[in-house]
């Protein structure tokens, strides 16, 4: 992409609304701009790195074999009036009347609406397991929006759910949900933690959040300092054997992770830490939740169980953060000039810097190189804008491309170009060819 | 992917809510269910044709040069109360208060949000021509829902704005759209013929409105017999040539086509045509329009232009019904079994069918045949359910796939399998080597 046709409104000053630095970050690269309080729309290059980050949680969802369905944003207050939540939510769930004056809402999570499915069509336990998801804009009406797209009203989530004939299955479900979500954060470069969470009234041990650290998460956490350094990559582990997969889910889990609210500092696991513990923040981009029969049993979502008899199915449910997680990366990788992306999950890989648009030497030479890394598949943004040099490498850096090629007339006098690494800020000078084979190994 | 393992609750009897084949088929097929009045959930064979159709008219916007962000879906008051259409548009618009009582909307089309994107962050004509779209959420509370996703409440639209310093541009940029659309609907395999649209008050002739011809369309159309064969794939057309471009759209459009709204059976061009009049009826899947400064000037949307002066930029916008077009796909193809998908948007583009699943040597010939065929990178849907031929093969043309492989115990031991062409309905045996690289080519 030729950064002259991209709509790319870069900001010198930072906003006076944004008080943390995702936030910040992503008003001045031109990521979103808010539409009204809690609303953003998403700007080209923010829209790219949302649609990589969703389609990385797609796959590892289809990989453990769960089927991708979409739910409208829009549901009948009746489904959750069945449900006894119609009441319950509050304020936060906003509430609409159509036209003919019926009752609706914009959906703040889909348990009622994908029970609603399952039990129109699901009849017998033969038919089980179901393990559905949907990547949608959700809406909670928070009565005070902040932190840009980390706590807006209207947000994208990845929510899938899970239907099984008894615990036992429901929990090896949960177990390959919990193995998903490791692998996810993984692949997205940033490490979240399990912590034990809440099951509130239902009780039992089969609740998590991930949880990625960061100073200005919203809640306090605490944990064993080798969760620092854990692999949570979940490579090698078989999702069929149920013995196997259950015993890797404990051995992660062994080390101490809890909430603020779950944490107890006077247990002998905490006590026992002494220095190992460390004492954070963090911010939440996962939750996992099995809830047994809370919806199926109001709602009649049964299955016709292997002794005749109708049983209302097992349920689980378990969402991230699509898009707080764009700013949940941002807090944990930044620096004074910008953000500084994980690789997977980049608007573009490389940036290609024209250091003297204008002059015959360097266009032929950028015009070529930007051939190069296209016809070799490498994701480039190529500034091309007839502006000076200082301009370039601030916008470049802000925007936090992992690398940076800057083609000017010096270098080109020598035959080098230099090849930045965002991160580590290391440069070196090289030739054209051996930049390109680097980015493309 | 496994049916065994795919969530396709296919339907035996039509609902009797069912009026037109699309709908029928959608919700026989397990494509889409109701959750409420016009609001359907996508499952996941609607999905994944949803998504495909998506992916089509992506890249002809990207191939044009237009850059996609994503706008939210609330909208606040404000914006239409500025451009003065929050009072013109009456029921259809769904409003909705928030907790703290202020006025939103869901959008039902997003010329205000977009213009205030491009008034906040763009100053001069040297930033022009901005060519933006996004692919979202509607919501229209029409008064009688009906057709399915046809005529929903909640439907998905790519709509796409462009804004040019004057006339001249605005009608080069509104060709290259033209030109966009032939290709996206000849992509999607099916004829979309643009017909004069009404421009209302803003006049001029540049409106045009792609219709599907479809006897259960909900206009009549009037087009002269040569559209039928016209080749509108846009092939070798050179974007950047004005003038050619401009030219290109003209020969196009030579031969009359008009909706209702505009036919004027008195015209010369009408009565020469005699015979040649195709009248029949047909289904709007695409809309485009100029309208200069209708909302740049009441929202202040200007550049500094080359003269030093402030001057409200000359807009347009390009809509194509992304929900809608699964219907009017369908419509436009399918026969007394099923669907017949178009090879472009096909959920799959092979279904393998296991005669007798459960017993070993099919078991072994599919398992092999679905490897070979996913090794292929061909997609396939494999009917491994156990259950009888008869309602395998029913399903299997009821969703629509091009292409069938029928492999038994008869056939294993001559050495061949069944290949069936779902559209000519013709069946070949040959062998599995034979049909997999007829497959691939």
């Amino acid at each position: 992409m030729r950064l002259s046709q991209f709509f790319l409104p870069t900001l010198k000053e930072t906003p006076s609304e944004a008080q943390i630095a995702s936030h910040r970050l992503m008003l001045r690269a031109g990521m979103v701009r808010q539409l009204t309080a809690g609303i953003y729309s998403w700007l080209p290059l923010g829209h790219r790195v949302l649609k990589k980050i969703e389609q990385i949680v797609r796959e590892e969802q289809d990989k453990i074999g769960f089927n991708e369905l979409l739910m409208p944003t829009i549901q009948p207050a009746e489904l959750w009036q069945e449900s006894g939540r119609y009441d319950d939510y509050g304020l936060e769930m906003l509430r609409i009347t159509d036209r003919h004056d019926r009752k609706m809402l914009f959906g703040p999570t889909n348990e009622e609406a994908i029970t609603d499915i399952f039990r129109n069509d699901v009849r017998s336990y033969k038919q089980l397991p179901q393990m559905l998801y949907h990547i949608q804009w959700k809406f909670r009406d928070e009565i005070r929006p902040r932190f840009g797209v980390m706590r807006g009203r209207e947000f994208l989530m990845k929510d899938a759910y899970s239907f099984d004939i008894d615990y036992e299955s429901a929990r090896h479900t949960y177990n390959k949900i919990f193995l998903a979500y490791c692998r996810t954060f993984t692949r997205l470069g940033v490490k979240a933690i399990p912590m034990v969470a809440d099951t509130g009234p239902i009780g039992g041990d089969l609740s998590h959040e991930f949880i990625i650290l960061a100073e200005t998460g919203e809640s306090e956490v605490f944990c064993d300092q080798k969760w620092l350094e854990k692999d949570l990559s979940g490579q090698g582990v078989d999702l069929n054997d149920r013995t196997g997969l259950e015993s890797w889910v404990q051995t992660t889990l062994k080390d101490y992770a809890a909430t603020e609210d779950m944490h107890d500092p006077e247990q002998d696991a905490v006590k026992s830490l002494g220095n190992d513990l460390v004492t954070t923040r963090g911010i939440e981009v996962g939750h996992i939740f099995h809830f047994g029969a809370k919806y199926s049993e109001p709602m009649g979502a049964t299955v016709l169980g292997p002794d005749g008899k109708d049983t209302p199915v097992q349920m689980g449910s378990y969402g991230i953060g699509v898009s707080r997680l764009v700013g949940a990366l941002i807090e944990a990788s930044h620096d004074e000039n910008g953000i500084i992306w994980p690789d997977a999950v980049a608007p573009y890989k490389v940036g290609l810097i024209n250091l003297r648009t204008g002059d015959d030497a360097c266009d032929a030479a950028c015009e070529d190189a930007y051939a190069k890394l296209t016809n070799a598949g490498i994701e480039v943004l190529y500034d091309d804008r007839d502006m000076r040099a200082g301009g370039k490498f601030a916008d470049m850096d802000l925007i936090g491309l992992p690398w940076q090629i800057v083609i000017g007339p010096k270098g080109l006098k020598n035959g080098v170009v230099e090849l930045k690494n965002r991160r580590s800020g290391e440069k070196t000078e090289v030739t054209f060819d051996a930049a390109l084979n680097q980015l493309s190994a």
